[in-house]
């Protein structure tokens, strides 16, 4: 099996565990955006005004939510900060 | 163990295994590109003219080879493909 693709699949499951809480199961509302900030990257986005700010810097066509488009640039993003890292 | 942080780990062991194999081991070479792409995502560039073009398409600094930044960036795009058909 791939890792990338096993990587990718990884990331769509978690994505939509977290946008299939209510709502539009296709989109992360900014309610689910905290709670999947809070579990899986603890610590980067705890306090209310910084899940405001995610939600502001990801909502990129402006809808209110995160689609899977705009959830995978946020996930390249961090890899990018976390790959230059090590 | 949180499955984001996961699927970049898992992204990043991909990308230093590959990269790891000849010369500079930050960055892919065309060689590495065509090995991780026909291994990892078969059919895709299979043959040498696709990976000419994946070569030129990643290769964003133009120095020749793909580095972890432009790699993400492909993975993000193939996974921004694969999460739209699902």
């Amino acid at each position: 099996m791939s890792t990338i693709l096993g990587a990718i699949g990884m990331l769509k499951q978690t994505f939509d565990k977290y946008a299939g809480a209510e709502g539009d199961k296709g989109s992360l509302s900014k309610k689910e955006l905290a709670t999947l900030l809070k579990a899986e990257v603890p610590g980067l986005a705890d306090k209310k005004e910084e899940v405001d700010e995610f939600m502001k810097a990801l909502d990129e066509d402006g809808d209110g939510s995160v689609d899977f488009k705009e959830y995978v640039v946020f996930v390249a993003t961090l890899a990018m900060i976390l790959g230059a890292t090590k």
